[in-house]
């Protein structure tokens, strides 16, 4: 017996679904359709409130996420509602200039770059932003050549919680648009300007504050500077995971700052030593002992 | 044409090779043979640096990994010397009381809980430790029913680069000695005690020093505790990832303590939280500004 599905909402290899998991592909692909996709509640609804301009964003984060101009497209299951009510109601929000669809599991699936969905993915524009980075900002985390997706998702998520003015990322940084990336910021992502291909050289040049370099090997340690000197206008270099920030970047930096290692661990993972360094950055420059 | 293997070396199917990987399933199989699996250069080296009495253990993380009665066997293959020179010197140096093996890739990867193995598994000993935590600690960290294994072996390790003197974990926290967890630690699992299913209202009660539950909702902000009150011995509560902490659990602290979410981020990954929190106490216990 032959079944041949009747729309493409029920159909897996229909070319709608296809277009939309190519997505999830190649950043090629991306950016030539300028397009990519945030999957899962946490990110989607982020997409979705950005668009609907529901979040308290700066004004250079409003550039990168313009209300009635971030998401596209949104696919989502009939177990959404069950699952994630929020998510739900938020799509019912949406006007007609989203292109909204519920489809079968299995569509959803086809569309996933997840192992297992999560019910529900916005296809998001790029981001067209004209101006780069502002040298005046109070704190800032720069991923330099950082390779992982997780890493440079959660040193965005990080940087988003410590209150960063933006992230930059050099040129030969993962893509932060492929779907793992976006999945690790947890939905961080449309909260903040992250700012891509940035010349590191000319930015720390011209940045009107201090400039560290986050290094296991560095001469002040994290534990001795006094809160007067963290609170100063900072940006912090996180490189390499497996060879840090390289000679010439390290000329960039002002200071060379080590996260103390007290125990008998040799390293920390940079996303961890990232989220010790901004923390103790954002809580000299906003906290204050009572 | 019928091929037969001729030893176990090369054979994926042999019965020491699927005894090997049963220790990377349930908690039953490790707790009835006393055994689990250190995967990959980075927790296998540590666990033979233990066994060779090479790590400056404590007294106590050395009841727990006591030099010559650490590891039982290690298997390896003949790609280890040329990617980890270093971890196949470690393996010379082991005297006969410990079973090693050069096998097959294939024996290997049928070895592996890993996606992909990385050409060493050491099997160990599960610590035998009559004692419980001491109640002097300076720096505990506790797993409040944790479930993820990432963000267990994750806290694990920080708590190690902290320098806690030990970690504890509730009963209903995911099992410390499974392969993902083993991984997530970095070696640091060989660093430090970690004490599993303590009675947590008991180990509180007896504590002498100061209990924080690491809290979202706290009344006390991280960032607006002084260096003096951070710096008393202090254990930290580290509670399930959906959930938090329970009622219960939460009138065990003297103190609820917030990490402070400046940016638009709704919550923290536990993980993250921890490092936070642990390395806020150790710099303040241990640091000095110049």
């Amino acid at each position: 017996m032959h079944h041949r599905p009747v729309n493409w909402m029920d159909n897996p290899n229909a070319e709608r679904v296809k277009r939309v998991a190519q997505l999830a592909g190649r950043s090629a692909v991306r950016n030539r359709r300028k397009q990519f996709l945030a999957e899962g509640p946490q990110s989607a609804t982020e997409a979705i409130r950005a668009h609907l301009g529901l979040l308290e964003l700066s004004e250079l984060a409003a550039e990168f996420w313009p209300a009635g101009h971030t998401v596209a497209e949104v696919y989502y299951t009939e177990q959404l509602t069950a699952s994630n009510p929020e998510a739900a109601q938020l799509i019912e929000d949406l006007s007609t200039d989203v292109f909204v669809a519920k489809t079968s599991e299995a569509v959803l699936q086809a569309m996933s770059d997840a192992v297992v969905h999560q019910n529900i993915i916005a296809v998001v524009h790029l981001p067209v932003v004209q101006a780069g980075p502002s040298t005046q900002d109070k704190l800032v985390g720069a991923l330099v050549r950082i390779q992982d997706p997780g890493n440079a998702g959660t040193i965005i998520r990080t940087a988003d919680a410590a209150g960063a003015d933006c992230v930059i990322a050099t040129p030969q940084t993962v893509d932060i648009y492929n779907p793992k990336t976006v999945r690790s910021t947890a939905g961080s992502l449309f909260h903040l300007p992250v700012y891509i291909g940035v010349d590191l050289e000319g930015y720390t040049h011209d940045f009107q504050g201090q400039i560290f370099a986050a290094d296991g090997y560095g001469d002040v340690r994290l534990d001795q500077a006094t809160a007067a000197f963290l609170a100063q206008p900072t940006v912090w270099l996180f490189g390499n995971e497996a060879r840090g920030l390289n000679a010439q970047e390290l000329t960039y930096a002002d200071h060379r700052v080590a996260v103390p290692l007290y125990g008998l661990a040799e390293s920390l993972n940079v996303s961890t030593a990232a989220t010790i360094c901004l923390y103790s950055s954002a809580m000299a420059q906003r906290g204050g002992s009572t």
